[in-house]
């Protein structure tokens, strides 16, 4: 396996959709570009098992024969994406249902419905001949699981889904008195007498009772997962390449904590046009730490998305291609590959963007993508031998919190992903502080700073982690908007925070929304303070301190912002969402009081401190990805790998210019 | 009964959501916060009958009897709102069908079908055991129909409703052909062979006849009417207590004249944002004359409302509570309750603001609850023994106007109802012009003016009245857009106004939407006359007066609005419509000819003249309801009741400011 | 049949609509008004057939003889559009189904399936009773097929469609291999094992495969031009007089150029409101040449367009009713019918403007109809003995190329119809060139210029001709966003335009969509060039010029615009979409190089000249479409046959002005 090294640089690959004999000239071609890995076979059932029962792996081997043979590595994928037509056709209970009940037709792809006991046998069937084909090429370095779980459709409304449903919430609550005890199932005479008598989320007058929503969501999330882990229990049986699945941005609802749990590391399909490209870093940010092992971009435009995605905007600026390449190198990633290969010649990607042409001429990506290719060898010690410092600073995601504001009632027109981005993300990421991205189960007594906006739910367990993290020096910031909902995403009798009350030292006394216009702030040393969306107002307990409160409106002179030391560490809870400006100023300062971080970059440069074996710092990657270039300072002299060129203690960059500096 | 008396401020509440030991606890609340009624047992069908056959009225009757023992009067409801799941699994013909047939699910609330009728032997059945247990309680001093009928869906397109509708029709047109030459089906070769021929409006490619969808929109909402009149058929058995049920604004297109005439008093849900607080007033103007007695506003936010609207925008200025419930108080109520009186723990309405949050604190809206019920305690005298004095105006409000209107086929993009607020009314409003709305049969002979715009259809018996109330002395504005269709929905062969031309001494001539833009006007007295939507073309009969005439466009030189002297009266037919400045001066004018009435108030400020028994003037409710406050002038100087003191003739009320003089 | 000759001017009438009575009273209002034609029994299927089997035409008997009499020709339609509920009752099958599969229900019209052999079945039979009684009339002028097929609703989902789509896939295909091979279904497993697998386009979770959604298109079109042709062998059988059915503009996606093939004479329905009045011209520029017969303008409105559009932006102002009318002459019409003659009184298009309000008397379109009733007979000599000359420019438009970006993927927010009408079309309208619309199979050897922008799709068959045209002199503008599909509606494997890439003399090297805000464009004479939407880069050939190249961007410096001459003429490729100032003014300079047409009109005045038998220049016609008026220059002096009066070589026309001028 030695030929087959990290860090990776290629494409996706569909030699089933071309003549045999294009697979020679296409090798050559990525060879030429300086392609060293590829992935290969995603939506390839047909080809596999043409007809029930008849199974096909000859193209497969002879293409994964001379790829390895051509020195590329290779990932192989389930095809179970895409079932073939026979297959729904004669078993059309395999196939999901729209809310309606009305099922889907063959023709596009995602079809399936992932609970399907049918389904999961033909899945099996064709995971076990695919993995005890090729489990032992040198050359397949890992296995990746369907494509795209929960792109398109995230739920089911079958009979089997209503059934595994119902099942899913036995096992939960155990009995149907129980559920409608913790669902508070008494108002609109919602109440089931039994576990048969709770329906699917299918079309009613008004809005579905929020707890079954939230555990449908919940649910089919789940399905995913369980279907996934059910492809990783076959696969293990005969391959010992790692395994992934290509996840999205979080929009799709499928609980990234939960699926890659049982995975080996992690992956990612980032379409962000270039315009965009700070959305990568969310993104890289997480899955640096979910699984601690390097992660792969696998997926990302070359020229243009196709689809529906006005591929204008994808047009890249000089220089953006290689950095975004460099963005996910430098953040922790080990592989980045294009989608796709070759333009398709037909079906329903024919316009999206790729390194080669259909008719075989490389495109407009050529000269970048030949460039990093030569980079990465050239600085392949040095990346394999360093990863990113760990952060001293986390940030909570929350796939629950992401159902419960998706259902749109809470608060109307709040985007829960967006607000999480553009403000207290990207208030971290602009200031240079690095961050990791955490969900509700992470470890987090390594950090110094951790916080926690918008998690409407924050679990029992989560919960004594931050109070045992608070205890032992860190400082928790809380909110705004989080807490306020239980685990069965019904509201705390004992007050708006429930149990998190007695931990955060204060008691809040109103909860309203924010007129149109917001309110005004009274917080030291920022005149323009003023707060929008949400506003609890607390009546701090002794001992709890008030950084700021309202100045006007229905709550005016109460308490907006506390702070309570515990332990040795301190948490702040934010009762309302400052404004932009203000938010960010004070946030940066309070963060800095804890972690002794310090911004390298300026704003649109990202520098990554790299360190060794023993955490002894070996240089950094520093990359422009907003195209605008700028200077950099380090606290010591080196040398940049890629020209070989002494870097000062200051330097610059031009736009979306890319340093790799060895200290 | 004595306890019980009006003036009600109370709330919705839920015992049956909470746990029984919050019982006590949630009375000695209200009873702090100054409440003497509540509404009780809305959707608790499931509590009632938890299982088919297997009644359970013991924690009703507790709280009832603790809620009377504490002096607080109770409004019970019939739960039909929501069947419990138990009913709709096992009997799954009774749920309603959208559009393309398909049945709702159990889940939310208003699933069921009005028409069937193993829904109404269940309601029944359910409806005589509330009424036989509660009927005769001192403390239940009303009962409440079901919730917000129409309210989610007006419509049902099931089997059951198919063939009543064909029933429906058969009752109303005898023969098919009957049917065929009143609708004039010729054309599209929709003519019906017979009565089974005849489909819902479910989807067709493109719209259905206007006939059948208006007479689609009677039935449906003849349907609840129905249904409704079957239910008081029950509790009238068992009860004496005065029954209603909780209205919305007319969007929903059910006729409240009908739903309200076997009712024995009018009530509504408002949940206008306090920034369009002026818009209570259209529906207190149509609840009062209706039934001739105090109505209610059974329902109205307290500090936001939930689901899907922003609660942002229901945050109160200070004193906008206050002024809300004397806003209804003076126009003739006598019952104020908030929605609701708690909070929910679970469910979808968590996010509804309430007068006690969930864990148990009063709200925001506390101090001025407070403050109302104890000044309705101190002018309970002045408030019983007095009413609003009777209009001298009235306006028509029609639901077979909105039935059309809604089609939008007619004048796109025209909205009758915001068309009649903004306009016609609000100009009768904000020239302290008081009024009553009426509907198509109300009694109008004991005013002096009527205004019947946008009256699509005057109906036979309609067009008798005005004719016989102008010929006794009456003024009748008639239009714009009003009498172009008859009873069928079909339009007039024999003229454009059909038998109305003949009333009104003109001939409509030409006919035709105004232009983008619109088109001048000349009316003596107003230079900046112009008109747009929809333009009538008079040619006048001799004695007939032209008022205005169109100054440009096709019809250049014709007259666009005549008036015609009949006996004692006069009728005034507005052939387009004016612009709304000009529009207001002169029809302010014209009605000042007729009806002495004389504003007292400035612009935002209502004042209401309150009569004793004998008519004699005992005094005057003013509230200021656009929050800028302002000057008010008397005939004569009284006490002003909630302050004690002396009120000149001339005083001045602060921002939302209530004054209760007596003369 | 001496009696009724053209050109024509009349109205639609439903006399069975209204009582027996009102049909001589309609006629004498025709003749008072001037009607010479009126079309007939469109919907009336109901009527002719009002059981089963039972068949009455006496009706209509009555009606043709009267109007006969009266020297009024006749249309008469078949009544296919609108099934009685007789026959949809007894016979569900023939119901159209919607995409979710469930079917239309009775009550508007066109909710048949084309494909239903009972529809077809029971169609004939009335088509066959029609024709035999009417055919032989000789005030019966022409036949009507059904009534805009395809308006509303462009295809179907019902079973029989789909066994008559993978028919008619097995009739182009033969194997279902075959079709996998062209398709390309080697991608997300779409490969069909057997045509009984391919699916309709039914709801799925992502896009259907392209070229199957281009197929169902085309199939859908086939199945209406094909129930037509079934339709017209019937009544060919009985009637001498010629068939046609009535269009409408492009965007129901049905192939006129296949349906009219077996029509004897285009028609038209035009409801583009009078400020709009210039979109005329495209429509009666298609209908000329296609049958090189007069065409006929079968519905437009004459006042106010009913349904859901607006009513108010059809209000004409004066003169324009007359304009409209005189430019269908103008450009080569035979007849100008209203729709309708008299406002219905019920029913769906009671709102529609007519000649005569549904109460008798004639609307405001009364006096122009008048007047051009006159002049028609008044210049009736000049009108029959001449006709517009042949334009020496044609312009290509195409269903397929409507079919590929209708699906929206390509270049999302692109809309051919607008961006064909808005640019090329309208340079060419705008500079006085006359030009002939022509599709895919058009006989194009006698023009000197062809245009096929946006022309995604040039089938073999018109690229030979093509190649053929310009080898014999002609100038070939092609582009942009031409010529990149196949037939099959996939991608050419061999190069971006496939074999075109030959003919042109020209690689395309790279493909990309043009950033938002465009690129700059270097062409000679044109400072201000940029360009937007696609852009194909070219690498030209030894022999072939490079018009305009990339001023910066991804591909800059490389060809934009190439130019070839071939034989004795010359290929132009646009590899973009220039900015609209600079294409103006570039197209026509070029096009004038070949063909000498020269401007007569300003903007906004029609000036076509007229021609006689043997070529010769007989006259002009000229309309001001644009309400402006301005001058018009000729090559000599004339007759202005309208007033009588010397035209001399330069005079003006007013506003909405109309000259017809003998030379």
């Amino acid at each position: 396996m030695n030929k087959f090294l990290p860090p990776y640089l290629g494409a996706a690959y569909y030699p089933e959709a071309w003549e045999r004999t294009e697979l020679e000239k296409d090798i050559s071609r990525m060879k030429e570009l300086g392609v060293n890995v590829v992935r290969i076979a995603e939506f390839a059932w047909i080809f596999m098992e043409p007809e029930e029962g008849k199974y096909d792996f000859e193209w497969l081997h002879r293409a994964v024969r001379a790829l390895g043979d051509a020195g590329i590595a290779v990932v192989i994928c389930t095809p179970t994406a895409t079932p073939p037509a026979w297959l729904t056709k004669k078993y059309p209970e395999v196939l999901a249902a729209m809310p309606t009940g009305q099922k889907f037709v063959h023709g596009a792809r995602r079809h399936y419905c992932p609970n399907s006991p049918v389904y999961r046998e033909f899945s099996n069937r064709i995971i076990t001949h695919l993995a005890r084909e090729f489990g032992k090429y040198p050359q397949v370095v890992a296995w990746q699981l369907d494509n795209e779980f929960s792109c398109h459709i995230n739920a089911c409304y079958c009979e089997i889904c209503e059934r595994e449903f119902r099942q899913f919430l036995r096992k939960i609550y155990r009995t149907v008195e129980n559920l409608n005890q913790c669902w508070g199932t008494g108002l609109w005479s919602i109440k089931f007498n039994s576990f048969d008598e709770i329906p699917l989320p299918k079309p009613a007058p008004a809005m579905h009772h929020p707890s079954l929503i939230f555990y449908f969501k919940y649910f089919m999330s789940h399905s995913f997962s369980d279907y996934a882990r059910e492809q990783v229990r076959i696969i293990r049986k005969y391959s010992g390449a790692p395994i992934t699945t290509n996840g999205m941005p979080p929009w799709h609802e499928l609980d990234y904590e939960d699926l890659f749990s049982n995975l080996d590391f992690a992956s990612n399909d980032l379409y962000y046009p270039p315009a965009e490209l700070w959305k990568w870093c969310p993104e890289l940010d997480w899955m640096r730490p979910i699984k601690k092992k390097p992660y792969w971009v696998m997926e990302t435009s070359a020229t243009g998305a196709g689809g529906l995605i006005p591929a204008a905007v994808f047009v890249h600026n000089p220089g953006a291609i290689r950095a975004k390449c460099w963005l996910a190198y430098a953040l922790g990633g080990e592989a980045v590959l294009f989608w796709l290969w070759r333009a398709h010649w037909s079906g329903q990607e024919m316009e999206h963007g790729s390194l080669v042409y259909a008719w075989g001429e490389p495109t407009l990506a050529e000269k970048e993508f030949r460039q990093v290719s030569k980079e990465i060898e050239k600085t392949r010690d040095f990346l394999i031998s360093t990863k990113p410092e760990k952060p001293m600073v986390g940030i909570h995601f929350s796939y629950p919190a992401l159902w419960l504001f998706n259902m749109g009632h809470l608060v109307p027109n709040f985007n829960y992903i967006n607000s999480w981005h553009e403000n207290y993300y990207r208030i971290l990421l602009d200031a240079g502080i690095s961050r990791d991205v955490l969900y509700p189960d992470s470890d987090i007594m390594d950090y110094k700073v951790v916080l926690s906006p918008f998690m409407a739910i924050v679990p029992k367990r989560t919960r004594n982690k931050m109070y045992e993290f608070v205890r032992n020096g860190g400082l928790w910031i809380i909110g705004p908007m989080s807490a306020f909902r239980n685990e069965h995403a019904t509201a705390f009798k004992e007050g708006a925070y429930g149990p998190l009350e007695k931990i955060i030292g204060a008691h809040i006394r109103h909860r309203f929304q924010a007129p149109p216009g917001g309110m005004k702030i009274n917080l030291a040393g920022y005149k323009n303070a003023s707060c929008s969306l949400w506003c609890d107002a607390f009546i701090p307990e002794k001992g709890t301190k008030v950084i700021a409160s309202y100045a006007d409106g229905p709550a005016k002179g109460m308490a907006a912002i506390v702070e309570r030391k515990t332990g040795k560490g301190k948490i702040i809870v934010l009762g309302t969402h400052l404004n932009r400006e203000v938010l960010s100023g004070w946030l940066v300062k309070e963060i800095k009081k804890y972690a002794s971080v310090e911004p390298e970059g300026g704003k649109g440069i990202i520098v990554v401190k790299r360190i060794g074996e023993k955490r002894s710092l070996e240089g950094i990657i520093a990359v422009d990805i907003a195209g605008k270039g700028g200077g950099i300072a380090l606290e010591k002299e080196g040398i940049e790998l890629l020209t070989g060129k002494r870097a000062g203690k200051v330097f610059s960059l031009p736009p979306y210019g890319v340093a790799v500096v060895k200290l």
